[in-house]
């Protein structure tokens, strides 16, 4: 059976979701997106990913065309229509179509949604057991990354090095501090227990997976510092690892081709993606 | 007559002119534009365009799913269908809709061209005589400035400001020079008589327009230096104005409400106005 995906009001099959050529997403990268993990058929964590979604078209004033709520139902919706068990549901707002190209917002136009769905096993993903290596490259993108944006060009461009480099993130380098991966926040473990991922600013994408685990260690007495760190740090950590909606919490073994820690994912990261895991089963809707 | 769009080899009614929702354009941002000028029917230094297309399609490693030669053809088809006389052809070229959503580069996917036309009235518009305003902005783009992409979303914001502010455009500063406007290159003709313009370099885009009028001033003696320069630079000066594909040579007359000259456009921006006009009808195919 074809995929289903939903675009201004409608379900229709994944090869037929189709938007103008004019939608500003396509013209302009004038949109926020999404992504939200499935688990049992349930979505993870969504609340924190729709305040954020409200928080991203706040910041470039754009008007949700369907409440929260209202957003959330088409999501499960979808997860129905699509039987999915597995996987993610993504989510696009675009300030929509005009009738032409013109840069300033246009007026009386309604936005864009569209979502789709995706299958992945993420609770079972063998690069959880393996971890994954990471390689570091410049961070070239624009000031305002705390928008979760579609323009995700540098990001492309960053994931194909590390794709290239047989590598499961890139993490972007800037006044020489990691800032995040391409699509994940970057987290280290220091030699004195303490968890060390960057502070929120414009800097870094608030992200939700991020912010749950820093709130699940801390319940738990674990010391997390909220600060930059640089790559000798991380290379000189007992453990590294990324979260993000759809890795979870996620080993990292090496840093351009040098290990970290033991060169397999650490017990910290291992206990942190079970804590994560039993969260989002407990909590997903 | 509806206008006619050009979508992947189809010559559609623009109102179902439509790309994926899984096309890299609408979910990354991956995609490369231009836009050329109309005269009388004819394509405005379109080779200059097509060759900064091909630059910056190589920049991020995509490749053009048609020949030069084939989308200059397209081109003007387009414009032969929809009769313009004067206006504007858009093109984009996206690394095209794979079968799901991953940042790195699809393998075999055919990257999407898409064209569509806009009437304008360039050499008759009213803001060559009035001349404009402009406002200031931070400049808080990527660092790949060069590459002409369609990561637009902070030139979308600036120019949104510059519209609510009653403005035609808005300077995007950056270390207290300015780079460039939101959709046009920044001139300045100080008051010893050195048209300034900001050197090429990641921090800006390759103007087309820019360098036709900074070469079409060279033959004639004018003399013009390449470099950043201030807002109270600007200020100062004899005269402003900024260049594009759909504006040509137009006067800046006040810089956030302060007046620039004499708060009209100068008599060099009228020359090379002028001149750029007479180049652009003696060269147009």
């Amino acid at each position: 059976m074809e995929q289903i995906a939903y675009v201004n009001g409608s379900y229709v099959p994944l090869s037929e979701a189709k938007v103008s050529v004019l939608d500003r997403g396509f013209l302009f990268a004038d949109g926020i997106y999404e992504v939200a993990a499935v688990l049992d058929g349930k979505l993870v964590d969504n609340a924190s990913h729709l305040a954020r979604l409200e928080r991203s078209v706040g910041e470039i004033r754009l008007e949700l065309p369907e409440t929260i709520a209202r957003i959330q139902e088409i999501q499960k919706e979808l997860v129905a229509r699509n039987n999915l068990v597995n996987g993610m549901v993504y989510l696009e707002v675009t300030r929509g179509a005009d009738t032409g190209r013109d840069f300033a917002f246009p007026k009386s136009v309604r936005p864009t949604l569209v979502m789709f769905t995706a299958k992945k096993d993420i609770v079972g993903a063998p690069s959880a057991k393996t971890g994954i290596n990471v390689i570091t490259v410049p961070d070239i993108r624009w000031e305002r990354r705390d928008i979760k944006s579609v323009a995700l060009l540098a990001q492309v461009l960053a994931k194909q090095a590390a794709a290239e480099a047989g590598a499961g993130e890139a993490w972007m380098i800037q006044d020489g501090k990691v800032t995040e991966g391409g699509s994940s926040s970057a987290f280290i473990l220091t030699q004195d227990d303490v968890i060390v991922t960057r502070q929120n600013g414009s800097e870094i994408l608030p992200g939700c997976t991020r912010k749950a685990v820093v709130a699940l260690a801390e319940e738990r007495q674990l010391r997390v510092e909220e600060r930059a760190f640089s790559i000798d740090e991380a290379l000189a950590a007992k453990e590294a690892f990324i979260t993000s909606a759809t890795v979870f919490v996620q080993g990292v073994v090496a840093i351009d081709g040098k290990k970290v820690g033991s060169g397999k994912p650490g017990p910290l990261t291992d206990r942190l993606r079970e804590i994560y895991v039993e969260f989002a089963k407990a909590t997903a809707v």
